[in-house]
């Protein structure tokens, strides 16, 4: 088995976050309580398939013809005129346009199966693809809650604080996009102090939204000052991503292909994820909804690839079942879980990372929100998933980022990697001196053995009440959800920015404003 | 893939279920509400080493020195005779005994990798071992509780209670021992009054207690009765558990050993779980926790084999942590999953079906109840388990049966049992024709393809809220214990006993009698 990857943290990082104080604090406060240190995760279990290989190709065939006797619908002129070029059917007058197998397998052939993720702090760079694990944090929720001031819309001073709790926790890897929409910025210039902020507040690698053209290019510029290098530098490291959702089914819309042009050519990490609810936007059969999922994200990672050769991509997969009653959709389901377990099967054929969710339809922290996100991260991990997105915060199907949700996530988060970490098998730890020590009838507890390692033995929760029943009792029972609130409003008094160049704030600075002065972007999207 | 085994319900007993009325009701109240069918569960999916043969081999080694070179204490005079005459190392005016590798490996060649534990039910007969899942519900709390009224101490009432509820629900297979110790019935002869309730309250396998030699003798009577068998078909087949709990480190105390000693002479299934807390009974690191375990678990099927060659066995693992600072016993913690996985290993190197658990150690059923119970449910099924103990009702680390938590824990273990259920792959489901139909843009939701399946697509949660946010609000914000707790209510209110032959009722109420009249069982255990 191969064991995780040490602690990536340059040493004089990390003394500054041993020492604390005002050093310690300027790594955005994640030395101000305990928790494990920032590292590369690995897998180091063999993902699960769920289906044979045979199966595996039946649904990779049933793609391919979905590709060539369908087609996509592409409502971006210029995107056809790039896969008319590289031999697609595409007819005048349509916007339909048809794949042949091959063409799409010589594509993808040439997308990366691993590569770096750039973070303006390099102690931060992260690995996608192969064995490597990513924890996004939740991005998108139009609302935000917490259980003191309840649910509300998003707006700045909550993104900013979610923001912040994203930087100082170290099991979450990438800011993975707004984990709460500020709609209180105007959507034409929203962007660029989003992603400012993404410079300022956190000094790990970042998303993009792909809504048009100069949103892409706004990203990509930020992202490059942050880094501080030169553009071709900056268009060889991938350190900016986007997620591109198709429109289920079967149509790939402006925006989207403008996402994958401006990100591909630059060398940004586009991660295609159709958005495949079975019964509503695809088959009502997981098998049929695979299909479809597999087709559009193989029509989307061509497109990239026409694009730029070896434009570094990820397969997306987002297929679960909703309520056949209402429509609502379901997350954290058995169906969900086997979409991701094959969704998995199918990037690995690919060769592509893989990214998966961590999410839940419940409407608040309870123990159905707890028991579909794990259910979702069992998922993840048996499915073999290298990015994991919305890892942080997501309630109700992505409707709400909640702070407590977020506390609690990074627990199961730390839980899953603490699970993944490979045991001490050494002969000091089969123990089998301390047994004999011990004897029939002892107790390790006082024993040399234990006072060794009794520190670091075991992974240190942070919800989680081990109290016993009279105990917890007499302390006002608390559940899970008020540790969570508490633990997430003493963490965030604790942040403070993480280190940035003055030349490199000053750069940021003044193009933001520039092009706040210029009005941003269109907002006809 | 392996397909799961279809119903085993005979067609009659199914036709009762599906008319309802009181011959379905006959069936325990099974068919009173909406649930899936009692079936076999398979495991498709292979279990995932989490370490690597070699380092599976050092805990192997490591165990059979513990064995060899330190030994274990046994209390029971008898079994040290036993012991000796199979070869093993006792000497006179001590309890110490040793085990040749050789002779303990020859031994446990002998436990079957498989077999079928009878039900007084034939439908409800299950596979042990292979892999097959049985999932048995929680059994030994002291305490008991629901949200209406509070926690209480375990007495007959909610005793039976809870076996209905088990009884009800076809996703519990077995009955695994009391689920709440019904503390109102005198010890002398509480053992007779649960087990009658057993046969007549359910009509599923169970479970009886190894608390000397009169209980067992007694559950095997019983056991018989209500299958309405001779003896000598009954020590043919397995109808009756116990659980052998080693005192750990290295201690085999005197009721345990009667337990092997009666259970096994009379063919019946023993299940041995060494009760290894890393850094209390057990050594602090988890390999040297499983060393431990490994070697006290192969001690007690060892002497399972001495009594009688090819008895029925499960290897048990329970190795979990303990909170370092109050020693209180933690679960579902990733330190548990890892000896969850590393155990089932074990026990497929001996080829002994493999017991594991579903536990926690919240004291409500709150988030933290739900993710430390779904870690433990996916350390159960990456780990290959055969038997899943305290599979419902488990809280406060064993302390109480919740009627909440039954409730949840029905619902988690549908869901595994669904996603444990292989997809459709036929053309149909895939649907490249359903997609050609519905075209890019176009929508599921009303093509024949969704409205020929949607009835039976997907699985109906019991405890999941899917409404949005508003509907949910205005409907007084329920959380998923709110659920629970009328879910109990309303089906406990629709339960009927199980059709019994009045000339085994006879029988059963008969020997009951005559034991209570003796004045039961010695309760100097």
């Amino acid at each position: 088995m191969t064991a995780a990857l040490p602690a990536t943290e340059p040493t004089a990082h990390a003394e500054r976050a041993r020492r604390g104080g005002r050093a310690g604090k300027r790594a955005g406060g994640a030395a101000a309580f305990d928790q494990p240190v920032f590292r590369q995760l690995r897998n180091p279990l063999k993902p699960t398939p769920f289906i044979s290989e045979d199966e595996l190709e039946h649904i990779h065939l049933a793609s391919l013809r979905v590709l060539k006797e369908i087609g996509v619908d592409v409502l971006h002129e210029e995107a056809r005129r790039i896969m008319k070029a590289h031999g697609a059917d595409v007819r005048d007058g349509t916007e339909r346009v048809r794949f042949d197998a091959d063409m799409i397998l010589e594509l993808i052939a040439h997308a990366p199966s691993e590569f770096t993720l750039h973070a303006r702090n390099p102690a931060h760079n992260v690995q996608l693809g192969g064995d490597n694990i990513i924890f996004s944090q939740m991005a998108s929720a139009p609302n935000c809650s917490d259980t003191d001031r309840g649910r509300r819309a998003g707006n700045q001073a909550d993104f900013r604080n979610l923001v912040r709790l994203g930087q100082m926790h170290n099991i979450l890897h990438v800011t993975g996009g707004y984990p709460v929409e500020p709609v209180d910025i105007h959507p034409a210039v929203r962007h660029l102090e989003c992603l400012r902020d993404f410079v300022l507040l956190t000094d790990k690698a970042f998303h993009a939204y792909s809504l048009g053209r100069e949103r892409n290019l706004d990203g990509i510029e930020i992202a490059r000052i942050g880094r501080g290098v030169p553009m071709e530098q900056f268009v060889r490291e991938p350190s900016l991503l986007t997620i591109i959702n198709t429109n289920s089914p079967l149509k790939l819309d402006i925006p989207m292909m403008e996402g994958i042009i401006q990100m591909a050519s630059h060398g940004q990490v586009v991660i295609v994820t159709p958005f495949t609810l079975a019964g509503a936007m695809a088959p009502v059969t997981v098998a049929g909804a695979l299909v479809q999922q597999n087709a559009e994200a193989l029509a989307g990672i061509a497109f990239a690839q026409m694009v730029k050769q070896g434009a570094p991509v990820g397969y997306g997969g987002f297929t679960s079942n909703v309520d056949m009653k209402s429509g609502a959709p379901a997350f954290g389901t058995p169906e969900y879980m086997k979409a991701q377990l094959v969704g998995g099967q199918l990037a690995r054929r690919y060769k592509i990372p893989y990214r998966t969710s961590n999410v839940c339809a419940a409407n608040s922290v309870d123990a159905q929100a707890a028991y579909e996100s794990v259910f979702s991260l069992w998922g993840c991990m048996q499915g073999g998933g290298n990015f994991i997105k919305h890892a942080a915060g997501w309630l109700e199907g992505g409707l709400t980022c909640s702070y407590e949700k977020t506390i609690l996530d990074i627990d199961l988060l730390q839980m899953v990697a603490e699970f993944l970490t490979p045991l001490d098998l050494s002969e000091a730890a089969l123990a089998v001196d301390a047994i004999r020590d011990v004897g029939p009838g002892g107790h390790f507890f006082g024993t040399q053995h234990t006072q060794d390692r009794y520190k670091t033995a075991f992974y240190q929760p942070v919800i989680s009440d081990w109290r016993n029943y009279e105990t917890w009792a007499e302390h006002g029972a608390p559940t899970a959800v008020e540790k969570a609130n508490r633990i997430w409003k003493d963490r965030l008094a604790s942040y403070e920015e993480p280190y940035i160049d003055p030349a490199t704030r000053d750069e940021l600075n003044a193009f933001v404003e520039r092009r706040i002065a210029e009005g941003g972007a269109p907002t006809d999207f």
